[in-house]
C-alpha cells in the first residue's frame, strides 16, 4: 500500500526541477533493500527522501530519470511477477503505481543502461554502496559519465527547503505520534527500570501508527553523552532523563523532539535551575524564529541565555557577551541550536550540510560549538527548523579543558565537581517559519517544569 | 557494552577452524553500519553472524583474520579517538575489548592492507555491498587474491551447525522474550484494531529486551500471503490473525515463532478443523525430530498428516501417500517444514541453503513446494530447527492451479470456493535435537485450541 500525495504535487515538482536545470538529464537512484545479516534478511525498507519528493513511490528497486533535455519523465523497475503475487499477494502494476505520481513512461529497470549508453547524467552524491554500484555500472559505458552535480544539489536544496502546506499536514501527524512516544514515555519512566523499556515503549508507538522512529532513540539517564544509542542503565531516583526521539510517519516526514525529565516525581532544585535556563533559551529561541532572522544568530541568543544562566549559578562568570563571542560556553552547549527537518530529520544532510544550512549567505565557523552548528543562514517562510538548546556536564570534556587551561576566565571550574553526575538537559521543538512569524508543529509536549511534574505525578 | 561468551569459547572455536583450514589464512569481514537515508542515519547495527561466532565483538568497522598458516589472530580497527570520547562517553579499548574474545593482536584498521598485500585468503560469500569493498580493494593490489571458499563455508557450517551449551541458553533467552512478545499480542487483538498496532506491541517487547525482531514481522489477517511484511489491515470480526515473529537477544541469537489466533474469543468450526489438523502436523513433526532422521523425511510425515486433514474435510480427495508423492498437497502447504536457526534466523543462509540443510547426502527437489525445503539432511544432537507446518488457502495460487488442470484427482477445487476468504494458519517451535531424542527450546507458548481460546478469552 502506497501512501501519496495527490499526482499534481509530484509532477509541479518535477516541473520545476526541469526549468532549473534545462537540458540536462537527471538520474535518482531510489534504494534497495538493506540486508541485515544475509541477502533476504533486510531492514525495514527506507526509499531515497529525494527519490520520494519527485516520484512518491515508497518501493525498492526503482529508478527515475527526469530528462530535462527531452522534458520527459522514466521511471525505469519491473513488475512483481506471478510467483511474486503467490508469495506477497496481489501487487497494483508498476504502470498503475507510475499513474498515481504522474508518470506515464515506465520500463524495464534493465533498459536504463541501454536507454542512457551514452549521456551525461546529473545525480545527487551518494551515501548506499548500491548507489555506487549503479553509478558504476553507468560509467562503464563508454560515453556515460554520470557524477554528484552541484547545479542540481543546489536545485534540489531550493525545493525541498521550503515546505509545502502538504508536508507540513505529514509533519505534524509524526509529531502527533511523537506526542504519544513521549507522553507514555514519561508516565512509564521509574526507578529500577532499565532505559530499553523505555526505549521499547516509544518504539512500539511509532510502529503501532504505521511508522519508525525517524532516528537511533536516544534514551537515557547519561544525557550528556550526545551521540548515545544504548539504552543498558537502569533508572535511578535522583536521575535525568533525556529523550531524544521522533516518529517518521507512514509517508516518511520526520518529527524530532527531545524532553528531559527526572526519575523523581519532582525535578531536584538543582536540576530545576539548569531546566528552567535551558527552557528560556528554547522558548526564547522559538520566539525568535522568523522570516528574515538568521538561524546563526537565534543560537547566539540561545547561547547567551544559557552563559547568563550559567553566570547566576555561579557555574560561569564574567562577561556573558563576552563568554559566548570566545565560545566558553560551548563546554556546557558543544552543539548547534537545530537543522533543518523534512523528509529527513537533518533535512538533506545527505546533499551536504553547508548547501543547505549555509549556502553563499554565510561560512561555517571554526570555534568549538559553533562550527557543529548545521543552519546557520537566513530563514525564510516554508523552512522548519529544529530548536534544541541544552546543557550538559561532560566529564570527559571538562578535564580536558581545565587540563589545557581553557576559558578559565569565564569557567568556574572549582563549582563543576558537584555537576559531575549531573547528566545533561536539553529541550527541542519542531518550528515551522511562516509569513508572519513562526509555529511550533505538532501538539504540544509538556514541556515546563510543571508539565513535566504533573504527568510524572501520574507515573 | 558487550554481551560476550567467556574468551575459552571464542579461542576453541578459531582453534577448531584453524585445525580444518591449515595453511590458510581466513578473512571475516565485520560489518559497518548501514545507511538509511543519508550517511550519518544509520539502521540499528548488527554484527555479521560468522563475525560473531568467531570474535564476539558487536561493532562496526572491524576486520578479523585468522591466519591458520602462521596460527595466529588479528582483529583489524581503530580505537575511538579524544572526539569520540566527548561525544559518546568513555570506550574501552580496542586492544581490552579483543582481550575480552581471547584475541591478543590488535592493529589499526588499514593494516590490513598492507599485511595481506601479496597474499591468497579465503573467505565467506559477501552479503553486503560494503564487503565486496573490501574484496575489492584487497583484490587491487598486485599479488593478493581473495575469494569466497567453499572449503571455508564447510568448515564453517561444520562448525555453527552443532550448538554449544552457551548457544542454546542464548536461544532460550530470545524464546523467552518472543513468548512475551506471542501472549502479549495475543491478549490484545481485537476487532477494529489495526494490524500495526500488534506489531508495534511485538516490536516494543523485543526492544524492551534489549533485542530486535530477528526478522521481519509477519503479522497479518492475510496469512495466506506468505511474505507479507505489512499492517495496513485492520481485524475483522472471523478473521484469523497468523503472527511470525521472534526476538533477536542481545548476543543475537534469533527465535522464529508461528501463532494464529481468531479475532473472536473462538476458533470457528472450519478455523478449528483446519487449526487442528496443522497442530498435529507440527506435533508429531516435533517427535519426528531425532538424531539420525532425515529432516526431509520428517516434512513428508508432516505433509502426510496435512493431506489426511484434508481429505477428511473433503478439500482433497484420493489416497494421501500418492497426494504427497505427487505433490498436489503444496497447493496448501507450498513451503519446507523448517530450517535451522541460530545467529541467524534461517541460520548461515548467506552460506548457501544447500550446503547447510543438504549438503553431499541428498539434493533438492524441483517439485514445487518440497523444493522450498531448506533443510532435509539427517538431524545431529546440537542442531535446533524450527518445524512450522501450514494450510493456507493462496486465491492467486489456487486458480493458477485450476486453470492449469493441475492435481485434479487430489484437489476438490469445487469445495475450495467457501475458502477463498480464510487467510491461513501456521504453528512454529523451535526444537534442539538431543542425543535421546528431541526438546522444543523456551517457554511453553499457548498452542492448542483450548489455550488460545482461554488467553483470547482474557483479551
Amino acid at each position: 500500500m502506497q501512501y501519496l500525495f495527490e499526482p499534481d504535487i509530484y509532477t509541479d515538482r518535477r516541473r520545476v526541477l526541469q526549468a532549473s536545470m534545462q537540458g540536462n538529464v537527471l538520474l535518482f537512484p531510489g534504494n534497495k533493500n538493506s540486508p541485515i545479516n544475509y541477502a533476504a534478511n533486510y531492514y525495514r525498507f527506507r526509499q531515497d527522501s529525494n527519490f520520494l519528493y519527485y516520484a512518491g513511490l515508497d518501493l525498492p528497486g526503482l529508478n527515475l530519470v527526469i530528462d530535462a533535455d527531452k522534458g520527459t519523465t522514466i521511471l525505469y523497475g519491473d513488475d512483481a511477477t506471478m510467483e511474486d503475487v503467490v508469495w506477497t499477494g496481489p501487487q497494483p502494476t508498476l504502470k498503475e503505481l507510475a499513474a498515481s505520481v504522474g508518470i506515464a513512461d515506465v520500463r524495464p529497470a534493465s533498459r536504463l543502461f541501454e536507454d542512457y549508453a551514452d549521456c551525461s547524467m546529473h545525480t545527487l552524491p551518494p551515501y548506499r554502496a548500491e548507489h555506487y554500484a549503479v553509478l558504476q555500472r553507468l560509467a562503464t559505458h563508454a560515453d556515460c559519465s554520470v557524477a554528484p552535480s552541484e547545479q542540481l544539489i543546489l536545485a534540489v536544496v531550493s525545493q525541498r527547503e521550503i515546505k509545502g502546506p502538504e508536508e507540513v499536514a505529514q509533519m505534524e501527524e509524526a509529531l502527533e505520534i511523537t506526542a504519544q512516544m513521549h507522553t507514555k514515555v514519561m508516565r512509564t519512566a521509574k526507578s529500577g527500570m532499565r532505559e530499553s523499556v523505555l526505549a521499547g515503549v516509544a518504539t512500539g508507538i511509532a510502529r503501532a501508527n504505521e511508522g519508525e522512529p525517524a532516528y537511533g532513540i536516544i534514551l537515557s539517564r547519561d544525557g550528556h553523552i550526545l551521540h548515545n544509542h544504548h539504552y543498558h542503565n537502569v533508572l535511578q531516583k535522583g536521575d535525568l532523563v533525556l529523550g531524544d526521539f521522533g516518529a517518521e510517519n507512514r509517508m516518511r516526514y520526520a518529527a524530532d523532539i527531545t524532553r528531559t525529565f527526572p526519575v523523581d516525581k519532582r525535578f531536584s532544585p538543582e536540576q530545576a535551575d539548569i531546566y528552567n535556563i535551558v527552557l528560556e533559551a528554547e522558548m526564547k529561541g522559538i520566539n525568535a524564529v522568523r522570516p528574515g532572522q538568521m538561524f546563526r544568530d537565534v543560537h547566539l541568543l540561545a547561547s547567551q541565555i544559557i552563559a547568563d544562566g550559567l553566570i547566576a549559578m555561579g557555574l560561569m562568570r564574567g562577561n556573558p557577551e563576552d563568554a559566548v563571542a570566545s565560545g566558553a560556553h560551548a563546554l556546557f552547549f558543544p552543539h548547534g541550536l537545530g537543522h533543518m527537518i523534512g523528509l529527513d530529520v537533518h533535512d538533506m544532510e545527505g546533499l551536504g550540510e553547508d548547501h543547505v544550512g549555509y549556502g553563499t549567505e554565510c561560512t561555517r565557523s571554526d570555534q568549538f560549538g559553533l562550527a557543529y552548528l548545521r543552519m546557520a543562514k537566513s530563514l525564510r517562510p516554508g523552512h522548519v527548523v529544529t530548536v534544541e538548546p541544552g546543557i550538559y556536564f561532560i566529564p570527559a570534556l571538562i578535564d580536558q579543558w581545565q587540563r589545557q587551561g581553557l576559558h578559565q576566565a569565564f569557567i568556574a571550574y572549582d563549582k563543576l565537581t558537584a555537576f559531575r553526575n549531573f547528566g545533561g538537559v536539553r529541550i527541542e521543538d519542531n518550528v515551522l517559519v511562516t509569513a508572519e512569524g513562526q509555529r511550533v508543529l505538532g501538539p504540544r509536549i509538556p514541556k515546563t517544569v510543571a508539565e513535566v511534574e504533573s504527568l510524572r505525578a501520574k507515573a
